[in-house]
């Protein structure tokens, strides 16, 4: 019967330290959420599958966990599929449900579902996990949790301005000092697409874009080129490629590229836009950024495009990431409603206070004191202290068995408990209890309200 | 493609009120597990199939939830259930991971798994959803959360005495008051059974004296002929069935009907040490009561057992149990760890404190002030006080879109926001804020500092 414990390859055991830091991580960005006006939501671990199914593409598709009906599944089956052993088409017939795959489509189903119960525009957060049949690999596990905000129904640029801002409150919050928080629009990229003659290849076009800092200029030409990006637009993308500095400069740069393209010019203003308001209002820690070659979920994003950068000192991928979309619930029927969200990754930000040593000492909510037991009289004169000391707030703990007095000193010790008490026979009859500081070994002799005050 | 949206039955969405009021349970339950000494663990939503199946009998058996593998599952299928269109045969070559059933199979794979890294007595608490392919119906879902408190490593009595007093500190956080803990010892069961010749039918005997309650003395008695127990076993439970006050009282006829039982006797040795102990502790609001009827989860607790009545003016089933369990983890190969465990169950207590109204006014974080917005300018102007106020801890926001002001204020009042600021141009001249008073309509013109102060 006895078996070797094991969990499935991709999914993680947290222990009490790991457990505290992660809260830390997500109570510091549940504090921002709610003070900017976002109000959580929730929804269920497993949605009915065509919720899921198409929403993400056929990568998407085969990396959603399927859950099996119950009972006789078997009966309900297509018969067709069965026949040839095709799993992928025999899939929906034995299996109606799978897990969350993000938290984007369920909120959309959820703003769809609710409508007529939710006030317009609609501030939400969600910190759930989800789940991905993805290869595990170094910081890709097969269950984490994402931790979003989006506004629905209004497609004012405050809002923008304000994701921001939210971005340097947590970030600043945890007191992670040189992020940058990384910005681009759409519309310039579909602009620079339209003067360059590219914008059937606009997808082409971005990912070779994208490149630019890995593989380096000649290298991203060259595969424009090979996508059929017409030379004399090449040429004059040349600016693109210096582009730097300063948020203005690269307006400026991007205005004498784009003039002729209504779109693009509509990207700039909004972009100058966000960065004024921005300039006025000033960020704490975090540095905004214009990165042209930022283009990620292009396919999704409709306006703004946002991307958190880590410090430089951290080498680690981006820690955050959203943007607008103009039509996310349309794919549930309700059409033209605008929205704009951000996601923080979890995983890599307590990556990154780890390797940057950021996570406070008194995150862990260790007990702070252990009674010594001693014997039943002295345990049950120890548990009406700890009665009083819990509830003043202490996390107070007697040790469960009358064990050798060594044994319970090394449990205190092994556990990090920063103080012990002894009660002994002479305490019970003074009424009073030694603390014992395990750092540097004094002991005092105190009342019940000096041990409280003490502690 | 617009389908219109449903979740899975048994499933639920949370809206911000509900997700508030949640939270509000949570973090008092996590708040008392933290100051009585838990640790908090957190294992995957899914384990392999073998960590779960067999641990719940045949019927929990069927009522987890598998999950299909990835990619071509069939190529792996069983040939012979494949053949025979065997589901139950067929599903472990088809699928090899399941979704938590409980949390306390886990924490014990989790417990065998890190054994070298825990140190003993080791006290978890673990707060996660599990999932039960279950018939929904009222009050029972198939996805739902667990709060669960262990001590494993020691068989010291002052545990259950501590549990007794942990489940008094969250009631009574909770302004719960008038809740029952029942205890009840297995080894009083299972003495019972001894002394009226049945020990081969404990649970019979157990099940049939459960429904008491339900039944009354007459029928229970009939079930148990009708189960074999003796005539003249019957005739001894006599005093059983009247069995009923105080603590001490019921104490003294179990002595009188268990002098014989050596394991009836140590039963009762236990039940009076913890009600000793509990009697000089005192509890704040909760009632300690002896039931010997209660009898759940016996095939697996070896001591104590636990359940918590909700207050009589509430028709609800128990709202809470636990026990002690001697061989947890020895279905995964460590032998001899003694625990013993409370669990709370979420949707009672919530469904509770809803139909008694004890959930606090103050327990929606809702956003305390919204800054009407009437153009770019006053935008800008108000996006800089708010951010003073979020610094400051107050839940702000902007109304995105300069819209009219009567569909702003509307949006106030439909989302109970208390306040609302405008500015306008006089206001940015003077420096100033308008606050309004949402269920007054009182308005007065204020410094920033003044803004801040009064909210």
């Amino acid at each position: 019967m006895a078996q070797k414990p094991s969990i499935p390859k991709g999914t993680r055991d947290f222990n009490p330290e790991q457990v505290a830091k992660r809260n830390y991580i997500f109570n510091t960005i549940r504090g921002a959420f709610e003070t900017f006006g976002f109000q959580p939501i929730e929804t269920p671990s497993f949605e009915n599958s065509e919720t899921l199914m198409g929403k993400y593409g056929d990568e998407g598709d085969r990396l959603i966990f399927k859950i099996l009906n119950s009972g006789d599944f078997l009966g309900k089956a297509n018969e067709e599929a069965y026949e040839a052993k095709d799993s992928l088409k025999l899939t929906p017939s034995i299996s109606e449900k799978a897990l969350r795959y993000d938290l984007t489509v369920p909120f959309a189903r959820y703003v769809v579902q609710h409508q007529n119960e939710i006030e317009f525009p609609f501030k939400r957060y969600q910190i759930q996990p989800v789940w991905r049949a993805d290869r595990p690999q170094k910081g890709r596990f097969r269950e984490f949790y994402q931790c979003d905000a989006d506004v629905v129904g209004s497609d004012s640029l405050w809002q923008e301005v304000e994701f921001i801002q939210l971005y340097d409150a947590v970030f600043s919050a945890l007191k992670l000092e040189g992020v940058t928080i990384k910005i681009n629009n759409r519309k310039i990229l579909s602009g620079i697409a339209e003067v360059i003659g590219a914008h059937d290849k606009l997808i082409d076009f971005t990912v070779a874009l994208d490149k630019l800092d890995k593989i380096g200029e000649e290298k991203v030409k060259e595969e424009m080129r090979s996508k059929g990006i017409p030379e004399e637009g090449i040429e004059k993308l040349q600016p693109l490629f210096s582009l730097s500095g300063a948020f203005e400069t690269q307006i400026e740069v991007l205005k004498s590229i784009l003039s002729t393209s209504e779109e693009g010019m509509k990207g700039i203003e909004e972009l100058a836009f966000i960065d004024n308001a921005i300039s006025e209002l000033g960020l704490q820690t975090a540095a905004l950024q214009l990165d042209v070659t930022l283009a990620r979920g292009l396919n999704y994003y409709t306006g703004a495009i946002f991307e958190v950068a880590a410090p430089d000192s951290v080498k680690m991928g981006s820690i955050g990431g959203g943007g607008r979309y103009d039509d996310l619930t349309g794919i549930f029927g309700l059409k033209n409603v605008s929205g704009v969200g951000i996601s923080f990754g979890l995983d890599r930000i307590y990556l990154v206070l780890e390797e940057l040593n950021k996570f406070p000492e008194t995150v862990t909510k260790n007990v702070e004191v252990l009674f010594i037991n001693f014997g039943d009289k002295e345990a049950l004169f120890s548990l009406k202290a700890i009665k009083t000391l819990r509830e003043n707030g202490i996390n107070a703990e007697l040790y469960p068995d009358a064990a050798k007095m060594k044994k319970q000193m090394n449990h205190a010790n092994k556990r990090a408990i920063p103080y012990v008490v002894l009660v002994g026979e002479s305490e019970m009859t003074s009424n009073t209890f030694t603390l014992k500081t395990m750092k540097t070994g004094e002991q005092h002799t105190l009342t019940l309200e000096d041990l409280i005050a003490h502690i």
